[in-house]
């Protein structure tokens, strides 16, 4: 293949107003990958999407429709959320996660995006003192800019080089400062795809409760460490989550991936009864609701958006349901992005890239919708540049937060055999003309 | 009728930790009149409450399934919204509003309430210095918690004593210290259900233009001033609107009243290109993007929720082209508020209240979704709290910003002749023990 000229790639990164391509958005990379497209001649591979590669769950849009016929469009839903997405909700934490937090502590969102913005102000609010939100990077994007917009200060840790006990060792120094309000952090790990293991999540536990430290902990890719098997109902293995060790911890769920629903923007905030129900001077002058959950509901969520659309709860409540009952598997049907991984982290591998993020203490990470690769001579920016003139977009490690040198590969919109040869070819011709 | 003591009233108060009605949330006293309720033997006479009285339009539903079945829940929705929606949305603009506003200053929003969320936001920011939302009252109480949630400074003036000429007197030196960046209000109004005249349009357009202040127009109830014929596409009358006289404007147009399609949460944000295209220093700063419409889609919408659910943008849609098309008469169907309203405002006038804003210029006001009513020696927290005894729950006009003694009304819930004749003869004891 014959990759675009590097003169032609800065001239259209220049006509866009792009100086440096590892600060652009995704949005701006399509836009950019479109416009190289019609020179290269061939279609773009694109690794820098997260949609779901999958169809949606035919059980949501079922459900959805079968309440829309019901006439709830001209109702204001609930603001905590429908009766049956909170108790479904519940039985889909015990059943999966073996945990117990009860319906009425789970309140639905528009998406995971809101339910971060929406805590990141709450949390920052609930200690005066407490108004700094830690991310455990690499992470999403996103969540760093909505802490900026909100105004709220962050710090940031990348986990690459203290993962296991030497976590503790890290983190214990920026808590002991008092003004660390809250940890974030996804899990499965978007972009690196490492898991926390058993030893991490008893550090944050233990940290969390020595400094009053409240742990998000987004589930968007619920159940996709394929290394094990996950998702067969009431049945070990659970998926981990740090709820196990502590009280002091959010669960972010959303139906965006692991039911292919991202479509219809909702996901759950599932706080367990301790946080709910903790009150807080702060949030009582504020909202005149002492309560944590009472304050984030009917103070936060319903300044936001009023609610997430009615018939949507109900796709989201039948699906939840369907997967406790064992109808939906929705972990078999997401090992497709652990097969597709495999395939294109060989197809890396074999041209002279390595795997970043590339183990979970003694064991190599899972295959799933990301991983993270690097290039012998490479910093992260130019490596995202270069491959761009052979027709592959990513996103570039240091915008996730992540100090390591690579990219992030999302292998969600490599649906077919097609897409692969063209992945393959072009590696290929990268690989030759970049010895390394 | 018998009411409930005053005893009986106050313990229930002091149960709920209710100290002051007035400042009780909607919510809260929806669960007042449910214990009151019991006492009383008979349904409450719910006039708090703003839950469309109609059924959605089915036009709507319909264009939910079938995009549903093509497949678009797993796709995440272009955060600029849907092309037919943002089309639609412009036609419909020219159609009833007569005014220009292409497809691409057009975005859609998870209602409203998500709109006035996020403006406020970046209208607080786009000048530094104009960082204060000066709110015409009396309005939608949740704007206000919105702003304060957001850390947002505000200012409020009650329209009541300044209608006409003399609300260019009362706004000019508020806008003269040059700290006001937006002026909020709904038309016709919540909760008085005024109408600005076009001498008012004139002067608030007139200060926009002389104090670069951006008017944000709630058109919540869009054509429901019933005493003209609006809703006639591309026929006059038009629906009036501060747009005809200054680009500097932002309009909010829901689904939820005017489509009754509340549960759904979808509005569009429409701006005048004049406005989507200007640049600011701050928002290239702090964006990577200057103009106000890129930042409001891509910076602050894409954080607050990643966009609206997908099915529901088709659902607008195409009621909006319906609309256009003169298949679905939206201002028709809203009549029967009209006509509820003039009935509920016989029954209290019969019984010694009267209505607090009463009129436009020289002109009564429209009968519809919302009216205010006053009774002599009470106080509106007073007179709330009294009307609960006879098994009648509002909302007191304090709480709307008004500086007037009064009630707001809502007449959505007065949906059969049996609520009506309960209201009567509630009002009519009412009068009998407190004559004027």
């Amino acid at each position: 293949m014959e990759p675009v000229s590097t003169d032609f790639l800065n001239a259209e990164m220049s006509a866009m107003n792009i100086t440096d391509i590892s600060s652009a958005t995704i949005r701006q990379i399509l836009a950019l990958a479109n416009r190289l497209e019609a020179r290269l001649g061939d279609p773009f591979v694109h690794l820098e999407m997260g949609n779901p590669g999958l169809p949606a769950s035919q059980i949501g849009i079922e459900a959805e429709h079968a309440a829309l016929l019901q006439g709830i469009a001209n109702q204001y839903p609930n603001i905590s959320g429908i009766k049956p997405l909170k108790e479904n909700a519940s039985d889909f934490l015990k059943a999966f996660l073996d945990i117990d937090i009860p319906g009425r502590c789970i309140v639905p969102t528009v998406g995971s995006m809101q339910a971060t913005f929406t805590l990141f102000l709450l949390l920052a609010q609930r200690i005066p003192g407490k108004d700094t939100i830690l991310f455990l990077d690499p992470g999403f994007p996103a969540q760093h800019h909505q802490a900026k917009l909100l105004g709220i200060k962050q710090e940031s840790v990348d986990i690459y080089d203290c993962r296991g006990e030497a976590l503790e060792a890290r983190l214990e120094p920026l808590l002991a400062k008092g003004n660390i309000t809250a940890i974030v952090y996804s899990n499965p790990n978007n972009p690196a795809w490492f898991n926390l293991t058993d030893t991490e999540y008893k550090v944050l536990a233990r940290l969390a409760e020595k400094h009053d430290v409240v742990i998000v902990e987004d589930h968007a890719y619920l159940g996709m460490d394929f290394r094990v098997r996950y998702g067969v109902p009431y049945t070990e293995p659970f998926v981990p989550t740090v709820a196990k060790y502590t009280s002091r911890c959010l669960l972010l769920v959303s139906a965006s991936k692991i039911f292919s629903y991202a479509g219809q923007r909702i996901a759950v905030v599932c706080m367990p009864p301790e946080l709910y129900d903790r009150c807080y001077d702060y949030l009582e002058r504020f909202y005149e609701m002492p309560a944590f959950g009472d304050a984030y509901i009917f103070g936060v969520l319903y300044c936001a958006s009023s609610g997430v659309a009615h018939s949507v709860q109900y796709g989201f409540a039948e699906m939840l349901r369907a997967a406790v009952d064992g109808r939906l598997d929705f972990v078999k049907e997401a090992q497709e992005y652990g097969r597709r991984a495999a395939l294109a982290k060989k197809a890396f591998t074999d041209n002279g890239f390595h795997i970043v993020y590339d183990v979970d203490g003694d064991r190599p990470i899972s295959d799933g919708f990301f991983f993270t690769v690097g290039y012998p001579g490479f910093t992260g920016s130019d490596l995202q540049r270069e491959l761009m003139r052979y027709g592959v977009s990513t996103i570039s490690l240091p915008s996730t937060g992540s100090r390591q040198e690579g990219l992030r590969v999302c292998v969600s919109m490599l649906n077919d055999p097609d897409t692969f040869s063209r992945l393959e070819e072009r590696l290929a011709a990268f690989h030759k003309n970049h010895p390394a």
